[in-house]
């Protein structure tokens, strides 16, 4: 029994509005910035924050708070709230914060709704490139209002050309050094894509990208990933969990066309 | 004396201009075909071609034929027109054409003109992302109307943190085994983008990447690159051309910010 059933149809519906609601005022936020400019800063890891990031989280907190006042909230820039209550709200207001101040276009916000650790809705908006991909428990993932169905990849079809997005290399590395996982994933999958931010998530849940490879980051860089590529019809995988000083659990997971997942996940279970 | 001196600047001021009539053009042809759709199918090497990598060079040569008849064309999908003219246009109509099928927004049309194998004029314009960037030699790079002027890496920014976009490992393995380059560059820059299109040289002209390498790619993927890299204030340096059977010649080359090209190029020439 999914403990998700729980759930009444009519609140997921009300969840999943609200989640909407909330990307489109943090997608108008992010873009007045893009206009208007914003304040840039190294944090003590040298990852970049700017105002946005702030201003951003800050509001869809006051937002969900607003509609939903015993639900948790867990979020990139500021402490947990309510960390004990069922429903908790995971966010990254601006993954790929670096690509942002560069102005590449890549960059997005996540926003995803747990209920005892299973996701209910899930959502990756790209203001710039004016794609938002959704998903809610039962209701299946849309790319703007598109419905999508993912096909699985014919084993053929595994060749060398399957589209695979992956992590950098400096991923692989930074909590533990696990360069040779990279090595591998590269060796076996030449046609590979390396973006740094959600939109590899986004790609995988749209069929745009075959499987993609996210690695050493924490729960609100997947807040949305696992609902939006199973609505899809594709499978995720967590294949690491890490414990890290400061930081927390770090993850590491491949999510996106079933067949082409098992291989993958294969790699990463294969003796050093 | 640089041979381009032989030219007129109201010439040259016309070829620009030119230029951005194509590409103007051909944006206006490609975001009409991503809205009414398009046919796709795959040449013997298993890479893709669209019906409109086809119409857009189509389109482009016969421009340039009209106002400049006198002048060669060299471009990825017809044989090559007047292949003595000492004015020589290089087009890739769609670069990145697996990308636009599957609709990722960095796709790109590239279009430069050579004198006696010099580069005088060079644009990349990416119609779903509303980037062109463009130059002409003694007049600058332009990021759509902003003037760029590249601002050198500091030597102590070269910790790992830079900003290298380089090509999939597809690329060093498909014309020569020279996969311990890849493996050598992502161990050494881990701060790394994979676009695999020529987005990756447009970051590197307006400074969104610090340095690009390209690799194992015939010379319409780099028409522009070279003038849009210079007029900018960065470096261009070829580091490999080989020739490949029944395709020509193919190249490898690092382009961006002038000592983090330096650093790449030693990479390159270091034994294997």
């Amino acid at each position: 029994m999914d403990i998700r059933n729980e759930i009444r149809a009519q609140d997921i519906e009300q969840f999943y509005s609200r989640a909407l609601e909330c990307t489109s005022a943090s997608r108008a936020a992010i873009q007045a910035a893009l206009v208007s400019g914003f304040e840039v800063r190294r944090k003590p890891d040298k990852s970049f924050v700017t105002s946005v990031d702030l201003r951003v989280e800050e509001q869809l907190r006051a937002l969900i708070q607003q509609h939903f006042p015993d639900h948790g909230i867990i979020g990139e820039e500021y402490p947990p709230t309510k960390p004990q209550a069922p429903f908790q709200w995971i966010m990254d207001p601006i993954d790929g914060t670096e690509d942002f101040v560069h102005r590449l276009p890549t960059f997005g916000t996540m926003l995803g709704l747990y209920y005892r650790g299973a996701p209910v809705v899930g959502v990756i908006d790209h203001p710039v490139l004016d794609l938002r991909v959704s998903a809610a428990f039962g209701l299946g993932t849309y790319k703007n209002t598109e419905r999508i169905r993912l096909v699985d990849i014919e084993p053929a079809a595994m060749d060398g050309s399957e589209r695979v997005m992956i992590p950098a290399r400096a991923n692989f590395i930074k909590h533990a050094d696990e360069g040779r996982l990279f090595d591998a994933v590269t060796r076996a999958h030449p046609n590979h894509r390396i973006y740094r931010t959600c939109f590899t998530h986004a790609c995988a849940a749209i069929g745009a990208a075959d499987a993609t490879i996210d690695y050493g980051n924490p729960v609100w860089d997947f807040a949305a990933t696992r609902i939006l590529i199973e609505e899809a019809g594709g499978k995720f995988v967590t294949v690491r969990e890490m414990d890290v000083p400061k930081l927390g659990k770090v993850y590491g997971s491949v999510f996106g066309k079933p067949r082409l997942v098992e291989k993958l996940v294969a790699l990463f279970n294969a003796p050093a």
